[in-house]
């Protein structure tokens, strides 16, 4: 069932919890489950339950053969029901009359849905933490390692690689949070019949709803959400912040890999990333292919949204145009967790070349500090002339500012003072501190409050 | 400053949190707190901050004269700080040199970003509560009033505008609660600095920061997210499921006031909706310009999600991209929330509409009924068969179904049996039950766990 | 093949078009053309040629072991070349040096991209002239049914039938013009090599590009498009617009087709679009599909624009993030062409119904015609004033405003006179003429200039 | 009236063609032509004509007014048209009686929306072309000037920065092709009255809607298009290909421009994009801004494309939810052009640093064209190996490769004729020739077939 584009745009376990047998699997868990909440309401006895139950197996179905039977109704939970029904009632007639009862298609269809997504959820949330993890671990190992920071591409003061592999981990954490309460929240059965009145069910509708989400694990909504969709609305917008926090770090990792910057690299291991013809090439394909499937999820989620407008009970096209882009977006996103943590895993950190690259501006970004030296003494415009002409020289003649500086700061400061000034290290602020709250080191300590606040949330 | 468009599209106090005026008042109110925050953590004197705050006056600025002079460094808080700066400077120079300090550009606008959205989701709940409200008390009186339910837009069985319009509200609030969340875990400050490490305050950053959040009552980040966006991916996600729940109840309104259907109309008092030469109009304007208003959210929302993907320290272009879809759909979300709280006020309903159009399917609708009723003597198949030639005999002839199905019952049903197999009153499963949920009718009763699961969340 | 889904969502010749093994055939034919494009330009003998063409049989290859290939170097191109120059080998080893030559991974996937496109287009065009031919010829035979034009879904004045199925026609054949176009003007090969030089074909590159061109029967670029995107744009936009002509289209069938109104229904035979229970139920399942297909372009459409920007000569996701996309868009439009084929196809038109809902409004539609009639006499207040008064009471009674206009207008004007203004055939406008232009009716007639300027455009 | 984000977001002429005052202009220059087009038909007199076309003068109306206003109805015409024929009737009662006449509002504001679109076309294509001339120069000077070709942000072989340059101005170019052609095709007048049927003018509607055209230089469509929105769609299409092409050019400016890299810097004067702090920071503040406005395209687009389907006659709030949209898409896809030109002026181009670009990779980039050479003598895998293994050693040694290379080849090959094969320039391809063609360099020579088929269209 592997498709020609699934090796790049559907990697890791999302993928086998999304593929039509999942669907399959999940739509048939809801007529099962539903058979069993009628017998835990007594409208048939377990044994027929059992007997529905027992046709429930996706092995004996064929998705294709559904979908295309699909076409005469207008979604594939009639013919299944159809199909499941005979299956029924060659073991248990009276079984096979309460197959679906009380159900529309819809409910079993949104269900399902619901279903499906709470695995994949599961398999998400387990790349995207496995991610997290290592990046944490990058993060802890580095939280001293000076690189530059850049702002709209250019090199600007100095950060750390801790504190930039603790944002991304932050990012992917914070955004893994909101999807499992998007999950645990809105991941309701749905159960409301032709028009969401549970009329053919009399006055047990309710209690077969509630005993379908119990039976299935998912949440019991207050009443049929059949034209209210916030609930997709709801993990959409989970799912579209998830690849936006896996696409921000992608990115990253895609530009510290250029050939001019090498400060990070993905090391996948022979012929990965890699080109025989051209051996300086250390392409970082899972970076590049998680910013692929992460760049998918904005217009998947701008459907959804765009299809909560449904008509009265029941809508004509906006609910059928959910089912692809749902499964689409978590197709995407959990490739892109996958694909992360692969990137993660195969990330290689170069702080010789973060060292060079501070280098590469001869100490210039840290000026202003020489300046706020100077000022007490100088005055702060005369400071800051002395500097500016400095720098100016440096960088017009080639010369180490140090050097420069030395000479016209003769007898007022000491080489090695200008040069403590403008060593990056000494000017990272509250890198470190940042990098601590994000991976927990010390967290005893100093930032209570604020770990209380933002801190790692019970899932 | 009110817009071409705005009285459509703009409508409500939304527009007034969010326009430039807002956008000037929330950045000044920024470098206010700046200051004094700065002055709680000792980096400045009480005095020098009421210095700068005392300049923080939105009139002072000319918002016109701003935006050109952003063109210069590519954001607006470039040229505000060094006017605010000089008019800090005219009265009190030292307190001059603190102005902004420890801050970068990005800093003043997401903070102000965040404050903005604060104000405006305040003014955008108000309006969702009070529309939420109506529906809830529409819901409550009509708990028992029958009405065609529709899917794809056909007739279906019976159900009651008190479940439509108890849905209707459950979908507002619901959403509503989201976006108060939304509001409450992301709208946090922002103070990083250059790259991030605020490395010009030595080591106090954080303790600004935090005195920051408490003097603009934001949330404090566990570190600054200048390029992770995950607090604007939520809210935008929030907002469009907000969108999203008026836009379908809206729509509802908009196709229940067909000319053919007119169940519900909206009575905007004269000049309003009507038409002087089409006497027989009743537009819903309301509730179709929270239509035009709702569809207009996706786009923004993908544009925002797609800019979470924002380069090292600082991004070029994608943070730039945010300003004006988050404003927009701020307006946008606002003002389909205004809409939908007018169209409420003016929402008439017409329970006499509603039976004539039940009537129209001449019971056919419930003939399902009868059949079950039948199945026990006849068979079930035979059952089948009796009443759906019934149906095609009455449905051809355009006689009543009564009719027709007592003459081929005679003896076995009497006509008064078969008149209440076909009430619509008589075929409303749970409609009640589900209304009370909502409305919170004999809420102390009998769905005590489903309400402690899905009931109002405390904001 | 068929997905679980793709009855409903994949429906007519276009789903073939773009599966994993058109993809396949897609790549497997850019090679083969390319290997004869390099004998066409004596970079390789005639016979190498088709040994390299014989082996490229897509039933040789496995579309899933290639996608899972493909993760290890980012795309599927890649494990099928490896593959491929296999295969050639044991037949012909110097053959084999020649496969590919030249060529990048991109260069194969975007020329397969528009060859697939191309294949994809004429199957949908098909389907959608088909479905205009229908419409067309409802036009002309309803071209003088009078039914009620509706605004803001209110009903408003008369229009005719002939009018409303020739809009529809209208918008679908310029929707397909402007497709057929994008692909004529677009679809070009793509022959660039690594960084777009083709620098290892020395000079021969561009001779060899042209003869790839001429061999697919694809336009031949004046430069590689690796990273300027805009064919792709130019197509995502025209199958965006296609997706709306459809649309809008499908749209007014659902509404049409409303228990309610009922003037078009679709008459899908036995078991399709009924409902055995529901006997009055026809549910328009064609249009339905329609709309759920047409409502996922615009999400798809976007990730394509967003994607057109690529960084240097080949980028680093943003390529990536199109395959799917385009090959999703393709679908969803293709099956929202064949279901309006379908629609179409099935389309029933009522004009007792027409004619019934142009009745319910009693006249008071038309009322102003009566105003214009007697303001020369009356003078317009007055005669404002009148027929007002008229029409209120009317509608407050219910009686039939010709009855009462003619009480309030003895002597003045007479019964048949107030019955001709009120008649809706009588207020048509242009509508018959309208109709004629877009059937061709009386062409040689009296609109020759619009005609050129608008005409059915030679494709 | 510059808004506080429109120096960044809002540059350049489009701006002021777009906004509320230009909005006001189109709708009373569509007021004004209507009169004269009845004048034209013989509906009204020529004197009453230029007594409407009199009062039509934006600066005698308060677009804030109007606005608010429009709440009621539900657009800005219906004040508009009222407190326009006021103004008439004061000066010409008779002429009052004809304002507007046979319209009805949605044909004022969409002629409208094409007549600025118009306006907005020409201000965009200006700045397009200018950003695009400047390109095709620096394309000619840098014909031959070689730099690093880099795939997945990774140096691969050589390209130029000619062809580079030429690329983007064939991407503008293309894309203001497609804008014109959208612009001349699909901006057409509408005129249909209530229901498209122009009724209320008799027979005389067509011949009006001619003359309405003629009158604005727009074209005549062969229908009114009130809800068969292709022509819509075709704009949104073209502009979201202009705004990716500008897009794709601007990012590679801004990457050409990392303080790594530095090939391509924008010079915008003292003050613009430096940093008195950061001496070294070369801010490319102009294409950054012009990628911020391009990335809000996508979104825009999808969003009037979803606003196709709109319902019957007119439609209730997919109509009004694209005025927005369309006048932003305007205004951010001409910013993004205003900035590209600017970009282009501002643009410095390194050689020096290209070169040493190149020389990063120490020659390994060309390291097949020594294997190739070797090939014939060494076979070619013996070939393969050498060169491998030269190439390992050189990057591990940090060694030149020409040196390492020259004495494994001692005897075999020159130093020379190493240093030959692995020199850039001479491993270019067609890159001088892709450059001349969309140079127009030797455009009589050999390239005629292709220039006819992609040369620049005739506007």
């Amino acid at each position: 069932m592997t498709g020609l584009f699934d090796g790049v745009l559907t990697r890791g376990p999302v993928g086998p919890c999304t593929d039509d047998t999942a669907w399959l699997r999940a739509l048939l868990d809801t007529e099962a489950a539903l058979a069993r909440a009628l017998a835990d309401t007594g409208l048939m006895t377990p044994a027929q339950a059992e007997a529905v139950a027992g046709a429930c197996d996706p092995d004996l179905y064929d998705t294709g053969a559904l979908g295309q039977a699909a076409a005469g109704g207008g979604n594939p939970v009639i013919p299944l029901v159809k199909e499941l029904t005979g299956r029924v009632r060659a073991v248990d007639a009276e079984a096979a009359r309460h197959v679906h009862q009380g159900a529309t298609s819809q409910d079993v269809m949104d269900t399902a849905a619901m279903l499906l997504s709470r695995r994949a959820g599961d398999a998400l949330l387990a790349d995207l933490d496995s991610a997290t993890e290592i990046l944490l671990s990058l993060a802890a190992e580095h939280r001293d390692t000076p690189m530059a920071g850049r702002t709209l591409l250019q090199q600007a003061l100095p950060t750390t690689f801790g504190a930039v592999a603790a944002g991304w981990a932050h990012g992917l954490s914070t955004a893994g949070d909101g999807l499992w309460r998007a999950l645990d929240e809105s991941a309701a059965v749905q159960l409301g019949g032709a028009v969401g009145t549970l009329a053919s069910l009399g006055t047990d509708g309710p209690r077969v709803a509630a005993a379908l989400a119990r039976r299935l694990g998912l949440a019991e909504p207050a009443l049929p959400w059949h034209t209210e969709r916030g609930r997709i609305a709801d993990l959409a917008g989970a799912l579209g912040r998830v690849a936006g926090a896996v696409g921000t770090a992608a990115q990253d990792v895609v530009l510290l890999s250029q050939t001019e910057i090498g400060e990070v690299t993905e090391d996948g291991g022979p012929g990965v990333g890699g080109s025989s013809t051209l051996p300086h090439k250390r392409n970082p394909v899972a970076a590049v292919s998680a910013l692929a499937c992460a760049r998918q999820a904005p217009g998947l989620v701008s459907t959804l949204l765009a299809a909560q407008i449904q008509e009265h009970q029941r809508a004509a096209g906006s609910w059928h145009s959910e089912w692809l882009p749902l499964t689409d977006l978590w197709r995407r996103t959990g490739s892109a967790a996958a694909w992360m943590h692969t990137s993660a895993e195969r990330m290689r950190v170069h702080p010789d070349r973060m060292r060079t690259g501070l280098d590469a501006t001869g100490g210039t970004a840290l000026s202003e500090r020489v300046t706020t030296d100077l000022a007490p003494e100088l005055g702060r415009l005369e400071a800051h002339h002395l500097v500016s002409a400095a720098c100016a020289e440096a960088v017009e003649t080639g010369r180490d500012l140090v050097g420069v500086l030395a000479e016209r700061l003769d007898g007022v400061r000491s080489p090695d003072r200008i040069r403590a000034l403008l060593d990056p290290s000494g000017y990272l602020g509250a890198a470190g501190l940042f990098t601590d709250r994000v991976t927990g080191a010390g967290e005893a300590g100093s930032n209570g409050s604020t770990t209380s606040e933002e801190g790692t949330h019970e899932r």
